[in-house]
Order: structure tokens, then C-alpha cells, then sequence
């Protein structure tokens, strides 16, 4: 099976997965995994990602061109790109709208304290205090990406999300950005529910 | 495979997919999908949407009559008619009962603003703010029906809502309609998860 | 097939579908249909009621009584014994424990007013209102009878709660009792979601 | 079927029913079984237990240390060791990451009374109050064990959770311990969702 196909058959079924928790409404979302230092492989844009085929999934290169003629990549390629671009060891990103992601982005600052599962992103112990970035929404990518890319670097965040708009989550492989996804879309949960509680 | 045929394959699937989201409760909602310019296909009255079977689907004249003698359209048939008869350009409805749909339209005024999933709806910006109009319920669908036309016809708006009873979306396929049916879903679980954040 | 083979057959899938809700945690509810003017099918005691074998549907008189020596009926068999005596036109009764049914049922009174799904119940309209009787737990299960029997017959309500218990829901088929049982969970659901709006 | 490979096949089912209700998100989550008076089975670390295959479950001694040399066991593997060996009538541990068992066990004490549902741990009535132990986090598992320890062989408690992580439920069988904990987590939910009402 080559690279693309590999990439293809684990992005169709991660998308089954995110649909499965309802992150991907309507044609919300994209996927994308690395294939190697120059291309990656991403949904194409406008189709439902709990139901992808392989040919859904397409080549781009890292400056989020297609690799093919005539095929249109998602529009927020470039964000997945500038991540592939600046951390050689992310393999796979993630991006859904959860309700959780979008209603806390409007509700003010994300912070997780004192979770067990923060362990999933590398932190030794639960008794760490992390920041998940929120960013203004903007429908010029170009100028979204001008905005996370010092944060990504200064920061190295576990995911972010952009205001009333979704999540991205990221690893080193498709499996690994699920769960990484999966934990954070949890955590989201966790404070979502604790807001309610008088 | 007939155009009626066809119709009902698709119409088949869409009653499981809004059943798994809990959307069809009882024998709860009604879908339907543009045969010709004549005619449409729709669920019949009195049938499990999430397991419709194809003999479900009747055909109906777009004056809400059954095309075969004896045969029950659903009672709202009248409210797709007048969309098909409204805008060419739809060729499907989906109707349903959410639990969100339902509390928000008991609570007031509906409104979606910032939201980047509103672009779902062929806006080309999340910076917008948009009203989702709600009708008081009436057992006699040709008056409710007088209601929503002159809504539909000034402010072509992302669908509807009747209080207390449910949300009509629509598009130009079936599967059209479902990813707009899963957006509005999700733009109203958001807003109905807001208004509980003190 | 037999009559009991029929009746198990179709409380297999009800369980499973009431499990898919979430409404029949650990060894919880009971599900049951009538098989003829003297004998019901009911489910057997500690079963998962969402993977029951036909094996796990026994047959009870209308007395609460095992027709088989050595079965063990449900505990709360007596209360569907009632039902199936008070209303001929019953054919099964299912009662599962949701969060929806339990919370509302330790917060007060319920009552339902404005919804087109009371349809579901046999109303010409919305425009009703509609009290769902709570009554006190009890472990004496005769006890409890006593209690239920008035209301029954003086109310011939939707349905009735148990508080901090669950809900009994039924209808002429194992199909009517689980969507009259889905329209009334769907109710409480709402019921519990606009509490919370302040 | 050795006793290992008839633990792993109940155990691969467990983690897909934990997940379905998404209680392992990410890798969280361990579950166990046991083999002999010596000997248990339970998930190596780093897998995702909704995707669980045969070999994924090990074989560890009550001490905690794997049979298989360069076999991992999951880090919490002493607090179900030490379950087997304080009760004899356990038979399988299962510890999920629930959100209503997350933020309940960060917003205070969490307690139970008047729910029919906690007959499923061997009360014979509804009518009791019972306190759900609440142990403070600790990456340290030993000492953490040595705060169980005493509070589990004095109470003999339903379960517990350990703050901002999880739950822990048990049982005779793997079926039994999933009841059990689906009893546990409905509870949860009840209490998470009464918090919530004015």
C-alpha cells in the first residue's frame, strides 16, 4: 500500500471516529496526515468527514498548493501545513467543531488544572496548570496562521481552538492525534460542565 | 433504479442518521425529497423515521394530495410542499424533533452570531448575525403554512422552527439537507448550552 | 413462531434499543408483552437488558406467577401484571431507568405543556396539559400496586415515574410501547434541560 | 480457551462498551480480570481500550510485576492489585475517565441516597445513603494504595474515584464489574445533573 493510501485508510477512519462524537457537523472539520518531509495528505474541501472515501483524500504540498491539478484542499490547509512546517515530529492533525470547543471559546479564557489526563500530552504528573490558546476567528488563514505561529513556538500548547469556531488537536501518527483529540475534546467537557455548577 | 426509488434510499438512510443523533423520536418528524417539478417523495404518516423501509415513501403532488389512493401522506406534507414550491432550488426537506430545538423555541428568540459553522449555510463569513424565525404551533398546517410563507419569501432564512414541535431544514439533495440539518443542530445545542452559563 | 417466540424476538430488540439510550443501566428495567387473555412474557430477574437471549423471556400469569417451576420473574412483575389487567388494549409494557426520568422525579412535580410530541399519547393537539404521576418507591411491590391502581384508572395517564426510580411506559405492541416510551423519555428530557435555563 | 485468552475476550468487550459510552478517552483507563489466586490480567499501558486486541492484556502477579519479561502493565496496576487481595470475591476491576465522575469528584463530597439503582450493589432497599470515597490524585500509586486501603477494608464503598482522574468498580465477573460501574456512572450522571438544577 503506498504512503498516500496508508494515510488515506486511517484519516477515513478517524473521521468515522470524530463523527461518531459529533465533532464534524455538516462539512465542518478537516483531517490531514504527513507522507513525508514536502507533502501531506488532507481531506478535500466540502465533504462530510464521517463519511470519506479514499479519494477524499488528497496531496498537498507544505505550502498547501495540491499536489494534482484542479483538486481544491480544505481552506484551513494552511494551518494544518504551518504545523507540519514548524514540529518535524507531528505526523497527524486533527481539526473538529465540537459544542463543547465552540461554546467555551465564547465563554472566555481555557485553562485545565489538576486532570488527571493531561498526562496524555506529555506532562509527567496532573498537578500542572495549562493554558489552551484561543484565537480570534478569521476568514483570511493567511493572516490566522501569522497570529498562532508564535504562540505555537513560544508555547508548544497542546491544541488550540479558534472562537466559535472548533478545535485542532495534533501527533505523531493519526492514532496518536485521535487520542490527543480525544483527550482535550474531554477536558473541554469536563470545564464545560463545571461552568454550571453554581 | 426509479427517481422514486432513489428517493427512497436516500430517504431511508437520512431517518436512520437523525435517529442515531435522537432526532425522530416516536414516530417524530417527516423527510422528503423533489421526484420532479410535479412531485414529491415523503415519508408516510404513522412510521419509526430511524426504520423507514423504502415502501414508507408515498409520492405526493406538490398540493400535498397522494399520487396513490389510499395512501397517508404525513400531516405536515402541506409545509414541504410549499418549500419545494417556493425555491426550485431545493430538493430536499428533513423535519425533526431535538431536544434542543424544542427547549430553545420555548424560550424566546433564537440567534446565531460568530459562529464559523454558519458558513454551512452559504454565507462566506462567520461574522454574521442571523435570526432563526419561530412560529407558534397550530394543529391546521394551511394556516401555519400562511404564517411561514411570507417569513420564507422576505428573509430566506436557514430554516425554521415551530415552537415546541421541532426544526425544518432543508437543501438542494438529501445529503444536502442532512449536513444542514446537522449544522443547525449544532448551532442550536450551542446556544441552548450558552444560555445555561452563568 | 410461536406467540412466546414472537414476544421474546421483539423484547430482545426493544432492550437493545432502550440500552443504545442509555436507559437500562447494570441489571436495570424490565420489559414485557402480552401473549394472551392469562399469561405475559417478561423478562427474567439480573439480566443486562441490552443483551438479552430469548432464553431470558419467561411467561407469567396475569398473577405474577412463573409458569415454568424454578423461573424467576422480574421483581416488579406485579406492576406489570396491573397494567395488562386494568387496559385490555395494552400489549407491552417496558420501564427503564434514565437520568432524565430519575432527576426530574427527585425535583418535583412534571408536567408537560406546549408539546406537539404529546400527540404521540393520543391528543388532537399541543395545546394540553398533561400531569406524568410520580409516586413514592417502595420495595413492597403489592404495596406500591395499591398505590398506582387509583391514578390508572381515575387518569389513564402517559405514563407514570417511580421517584429515584424510573419510568413505565406502554402500548398496543412492543413498537407502540417504545415510541410512546421514546416520546416520553424525549419530554422529560426537555422537561430537565429547561429547568436549568435561568 | 485458556483462562487467560476467555479474560482478554471479556475484557477487549468491556473496554468497547467503556468506550462506546466515552469513558476511555485517549488511553485512559485500565481493566483487569482474574486468572488464580496468584495471577490477574489486565491492559498494558498505552492502548486505547476501545480498541483492545487479545494481546494487549497481560498477565501480572498480585505484587504488580509482569509475568513476561519487557511486558509493561498499566501504571495503576497496584490499586487493582490490591483489590484482588483484599476481597476474594472480586473477579474483574474496571477504572474508566468519565466526565461526571471527573468534575463531580472536583466540586466536593459525592453521596447517594433514595436511588433504586443502588440495589445492583447488594442493598435491598432504596432507602439507604451511601458516600462514594473521593481520594485525593497522587502519581505516586503505592502511597496512593496505602490511602485506599484502609478506607476500602473499613467501608467495603460501591467504588471510589480518585480527584480530577476517575473511577474505580469492581465486580465477581467482568460482566458483573461493567453492571456495576454502568450503575456507578448512571449515579454520577443523576448527581452531576441535580447540581444543575436552581
Amino acid at each position: 500500500m503506498s504512503r498516500l493510501a496508508e494515510a488515506a485508510a486511517s484519516l477515513v477512519e478517524a473521521g468515522q471516529r470524530m463523527d461518531a462524537r459529533n465533532w464534524v457537523p455538516g462539512s465542518a472539520g478537516n483531517l490531514s496526515a504527513r507522507i513525508d518531509e514536502e507533502t501531506i495528505a488532507i481531506t478535500r474541501s466540502g465533504v462530510h468527514k464521517g463519511r470519506l472515501k479514499a479519494a477524499d483524500i488528497i496531496e498537498v504540498a507544505l505550502d498547501g498548493t495540491a499536489r494534482q491539478q484542479g483538486q481544491k484542499p480544505s481552506a484551513e490547509t494552511l494551518l494544518h501545513c504551518q504545523l507540519y512546517r514548524l514540529f518535524p515530529q507531528i505526523g497527524s492533525v486533527l481539526h473538529g467543531h465540537s459544542v463543547a470547543a465552540t461554546v467555551l471559546s465564547m465563554a472566555g479564557e481555557i485553562q485545565f488544572s489538576g486532570y488527571e489526563i493531561i498526562k496524555a500530552f506529555g506532562f509527567q504528573t496532573h498537578d500542572v496548570h495549562v493554558t489552551l490558546p484561543v484565537f480570534e476567528n478569521d476568514q483570511d488563514i493567511a493572516r490566522l496562521a501569522r497570529l498562532t505561529e508564535p504562540v505555537l513556538l513560544d508555547e508548544t500548547p497542546v491544541g488550540y481552538v479558534i472562537r466559535g469556531h472548533g478545535v485542532y488537536g495534533w501527533g505523531s501518527s493519526v492514532e496518536h492525534a485521535f487520542w490527543r483529540l480525544e483527550a482535550l475534546e474531554f477536558l473541554l467537557e469536563c470545564e464545560l460542565q463545571r461552568k454550571r455548577i453554581p
